[in-house]
């Protein structure tokens, strides 16, 4: 027992051999199935036995076995002619959370890890690929929710009062501090709102759409990468389909902008020099702009991160929509500024 | 088959009724192990038969038995003899996922689902339950990243464009317009603006901060009501809990915004009867209660929504980051206003 905990506490974090047990239940594919079955049931340790292990006298994995095949087939006929030849496998170092996924798509008890020579030298069991996926899942909700992740504080009420502070005052603070930057884009452009306070009323509109849109692109392009489904290869496809939608949603809130400045802003002051219709104009577009681009740095973002070889989940959360934030509230006053022509006294 | 499929069809989507299946191996409590193993071994459409159910004459459910259990007994012992007698089990209308949460927690093969009388009307398997559990998951996700969540769109790249934009731009434009009320804060205080520009440079780290500290909270006790580590009985301890949180971030974010103001902001307009400190100070406290009240906010409308039995994740994401701007809007300029002396020419 000491052994096999020492054993698999050589292999890193993440990969699959720390996921996986040497708890397992093998045999050769000489055994008759009669045998097998007695075998199986003086077997107190292994983790599963509902699938079975073949490996060859050099322990390398030559095949696999569903006990529920084996109670069903003749018990003199040999394991080997019904088993698996080429069974779904892990490596050692592959990912946990690759070989979890794997795992439980097949839909199979257990799935063995060979090393490099093709030895068997454990199995991950369904259960603890489905814990595993689940605490990456939660790992993920927490970038996107500004936690630092810690393993083992899921129980809410049990945290204890600076353990709750530690994982969630770095992030408050480090996006705080990164808000600096959206800060000072609307000190750059003090003159244009002294000289035309109105477009302050549509700043948390700028910020919160923008934030909105690139965060819908992040999610599903993270969901995406996470699941395989989207891979680098497929950026032009996803830039593709997401300049579409950009260009939508643009639309959608150009018309929105338009109208909530004309029917809703009689009360706002305008300059003598400019009609409502000038600012409704200048705003619609300058938030249209903002939401399309916010859409693609949504969606690259977290491909770019994945190129890179960067945790995709960072800048899919709070830390894109910071980003975000500072690149609409840019435009958002360069481009009302220009085409309202408004004066920035420097 | 087409009866099952009739059958199944029957129950609630959401219930444990509508995720069983009812191909499942069942055995009296008076065969041998010996038939069993025979009977098991002829079983070609049971979906798993490593956890058999044991039923009475009337088909109650009346034990479970693993079949590992049964190949390591001796083959003229009674199956009733091994089996568990109280199995955990579902009921037909419980939900979904508390039945899926609860099986895996078991990390049985599978569990019965019985109806009011106890009769076994179908099971579970671990695979049904892990995907429900992980559908749930994303149903979560895209509520937190304002996406309509509909079954089945999880091949990025597959859905149509037309369903992309159904599944995207009604929150963008219900948030647009929930933010109208944002936009209408400002409005209010746009003399206050127009007097003290400085103001309108914080206005994103309110709306930032006030949202990130908002989800932080909102996140961990949904997810701690999620897996039912929270009911509403312990509201005042999550109360309590995110009071003393609420007064460590205010007191960060005080110190970091007084910090800000003073060292970084010499080039603003500061009107003469007001110093740097005057303002420091103002915008120090206002962004401080504006984070204290955001972690209240974001604890409280979880449990608020459970209390009226609204699923609790709506108020997690976008629309929690749309109220909390609102509310940390209007007291940042209640606040500074009112420090400041600012005079509201209405």
């Amino acid at each position: 027992r000491r052994d096999e905990v020492l054993a698999l506490a050589d292999h890193d974090e993440g990969t699959a051999g720390a996921l996986m047990t040497s708890r397992y239940a093998d045999l050769s594919p000489e055994t008759s199935v009669g045998e097998a079955l007695r075998l199986l049931g003086e077997e107190h340790t292994a983790e599963t036995i509902y699938r079975v292990f073949l490996v060859d006298a050099d322990f390398r994995l030559v095949g696999a076995v569903e006990l529920r095949d084996l109670i069903a087939a003749d018990r003199k006929a040999k394991v080997g002619a019904l088993a698996e030849t080429d069974p779904p496998r892990a490596t050692l170092s592959e990912s946990d959370v690759d070989a979890a996924r794997r795992l439980l798509q097949s839909r199979l008890p257990a799935m063995p890890v060979v090393d490099d020579e093709g030895t068997l030298v454990g199995i991950i069991t369904a259960d603890d690929a489905q814990r595993c996926l689940a605490e990456a899942t939660d790992e993920d909700t927490d970038r996107f929710t500004a936690i630092n992740h810690e393993e083992g504080d899921d129980d809410y009420l049990a945290v204890p009062l600076l353990a709750e502070i530690r994982r969630r005052a770095p992030w408050i603070l480090g996006l705080a501090a990164a808000g600096l930057m959206a800060g000072y884009i609307v000190h750059v452009y003090e003159d244009a709102l002294n000289a035309l306070v109105i477009l302050a009323l549509y700043m948390p509109m700028v910020a919160d759409t923008g934030g909105n849109v690139g965060t819908q692109s992040a999610s599903l392009v993270l969901r995406a990468v996470a699941t395989g489904r989207v891979r680098l290869g497929d950026t032009l496809r996803v830039v593709r389909k997401e300049v579409c939608i950009g260009l939508a949603l643009a639309a959608l809130l150009f018309l929105f902008a338009l109208l909530k400045v004309v029917l809703l802003s009689n009360g706002a002051d305008v300059p003598a020099a400019l009609t409502l219709t000038d600012i409704a104009l200048a705003i619609g577009v300058a938030i249209s702009v903002a939401v399309f681009v916010s859409v693609l740095i949504g969606a690259l973002l977290p491909l770019a991160a994945v190129a890179i070889r960067v945790d995709p989940a960072v800048f899919a959360g709070p830390a894109l929509t910071t980003i975000v934030d500072v690149v609409g509230l840019f435009l958002y006053f360069q481009i009302t500024t220009r085409m309202l022509g408004v004066q920035l006294v420097s």
